[in-house]
């Protein structure tokens, strides 16, 4: 039985509870621009980050690691090879891997390769408006998700998240979010993170989102810019509980 | 006729509202240790950054660009094809490109690296004094931009900014400042975002160097030591006004 | 003469006096993730960073720096060939240099190539217990450190450091520090540092990782999670003062 989505805050929090006490591993093939700050969010929120693309070492990192990332940014030949290496090793043991396609509106060479990638079985999708424009043509969330047998997350003022049966929107958020570099990166780690304590992928991914998003309006609370904005999303995904997200979350499904 | 340099502030001023407005796209060919923190200055003070150096992905970001910074630290074979590539197509589009030669003082085969690029019509060169002397040997200043039809920014407790012709010394900025990585790295960001929207080379490059500057003061009233100081010059530069900027500017021309 | 390790805390305030005046260079060729922080925590304590890994480079800035730190994280070709030419160049000018394996517990062929530098004469290794563990099987810390010629600081909650002789134990520090990443890594850049201005390597290896648990201790009684952490951990480096550490230091010998 799926749970119904009106529960999300509380699926958020028991989500966030057992990412702090399982810490589990998750193995990031991300852009140089956001390494730390991704290796930052998730020590935060309480999973174990490893980082590392080199060929001759991502097969061993990937085997022990309970879940990937893989973000296109800054793509080259080297974060190319490390992510078919290690997509193959969290398939073969059955364990999540996450696409994030940064910038693909901005380069067709990168917008192909992340068109390969979401073949390859990805448990979930998190991009924005204008990279799932170019991912998925004219395609509808919905219909690309159950096409790809994947979970879509768009991001945005408003996230919608989908596994093409059911749809939930999330409002949280902060607009410092958008004057902050990596923001969505971090976020998609989360992602990862989620769905490895989470059985349902659907509210893996929508848990991941919400409390980033309630992260950044704690953060936003406090902050006088985004260099502060930066630091205090990191305390806050640290302090984070089940009071604050239930009194926070803005769901809709 | 061109603008006065006593003007400055007010220069500043009109080139950090349009940087806001306009949010001119910046690609940055930079060293691993500063991409980051050059992307939070960027979009703290409202340009878009992009930063990928892969050398099949960067002619798509550098022809959809505003402009282009080359920065040489940490420097590779893939930083150096990437520049020479960027450097063509933002040249193509007459679009201005920056070069900061970070720490050539200290790596003969980067000196020489950026001798060549200096002579593909950067738009601006920044650069400290130790840097200026290793690319400029015994040549002054104006001699130097004038030779190579740009605009030197040299910075340091005090930093000179000349075309050639013009002279603008300025006196703002924090001791902080030398005690946080890529300070000098970020701040050449800000000068090539500077240059898309104040049509007059010098003024650009000396708006650039007198905000950041700025900013850097308002940080060092109330960071406690590099840490903070970091945080709060980002914050610095996304709340500057004219009022701070105009009571602040310490400059000569 | 070897001061006896009861007055660490005094030799770890003379060891910060040193790095703040003599401003010592450290080349650190480390990992991606880690670049950044540790650029930053050298220059909050006073030595001056340099972070190139390119293989035209690493010599020319190797043979200008006081000392080397070689950091495995992110190990791919490029690094291991400029770790194999900064060590050479820095041993070749007599001058210490400091190896970070880590994660070798999670990679063997990194594992592997640890082995191979710890037998190139280390000046200190600093690394956790199961890296210690992956690094020398069964050998004990003191033995190692005699087998190896170098100084071994195992950290954790309690770190011990010991030159195969002496042993001294430090329990500074901060529950925090495990929630940010590579604080490790940029403790080793400090280890480094203080081996260039303190002669007896023991004390120098104790010294570092004493101040660096302290900064953290006050880091900590300010902070409100890891991102507050990790920035007043910088701020603490730059304000640390003889009273603090003396009142601060947990020291056994």
């Amino acid at each position: 039985m799926r749970a119904p989505q009106s529960d999300l805050p509380d699926i958020a929090a028991d989500t966030l509870e057992r990412l702090r006490k399982r810490r589990p591993r998750v193995h990031c093939i991300t852009n140089a621009v956001a390494q730390n700050f991704t290796a930052n969010v998730l020590l935060a929120a309480g999973p174990i980050p490893s980082m590392t693309i080199s060929p001759d070492e991502v097969a061993a990192f990937a085997a022990s690691a309970d879940a990937v990332l893989v973000n296109l940014g800054t793509f080259d030949a080297d974060r190319r090879a490390a992510s078919e290496t290690a997509i193959a090793q969290i398939r073969a043991a059955n364990r999540p891997w996450v696409l994030d396609p940064v910038l693909i509106d901005r380069s067709p060479p990168r917008a192909d390769f992340a068109r390969k990638l979401a073949s390859q079985a990805p448990a979930a999708i998190r991009l924005n408006e204008a990279e799932f424009k170019t991912l998925a043509a004219s395609e509808r969330p919905e219909a690309y998700a159950t096409s790809h047998g994947t979970v879509v997350a768009i991001t945005g003022e408003t996230d919608l998240v989908t596994d093409g049966e059911r749809i939930i929107t999330i409002s949280n958020g902060h607009p410092l979010m958008a004057r902050v570099t990596v923001m969505g990166c971090a976020e998609t780690a989360l992602v990862a993170a989620a769905l490895t304590v989470e059985p349902d992928p659907l509210n893996a991914v929508a848990s991941a989102i919400l409390l980033f998003g309630i992260a950044g309006e704690v953060a936003g609370d406090v902050a006088n810019g985004p260099g502060t904005f930066a630091v205090h999303i990191l305390d806050a995904l640290f302090n984070l509980d089940r009071a604050i997200i239930r009194a926070r979350a803005k769901v809709l499904s």
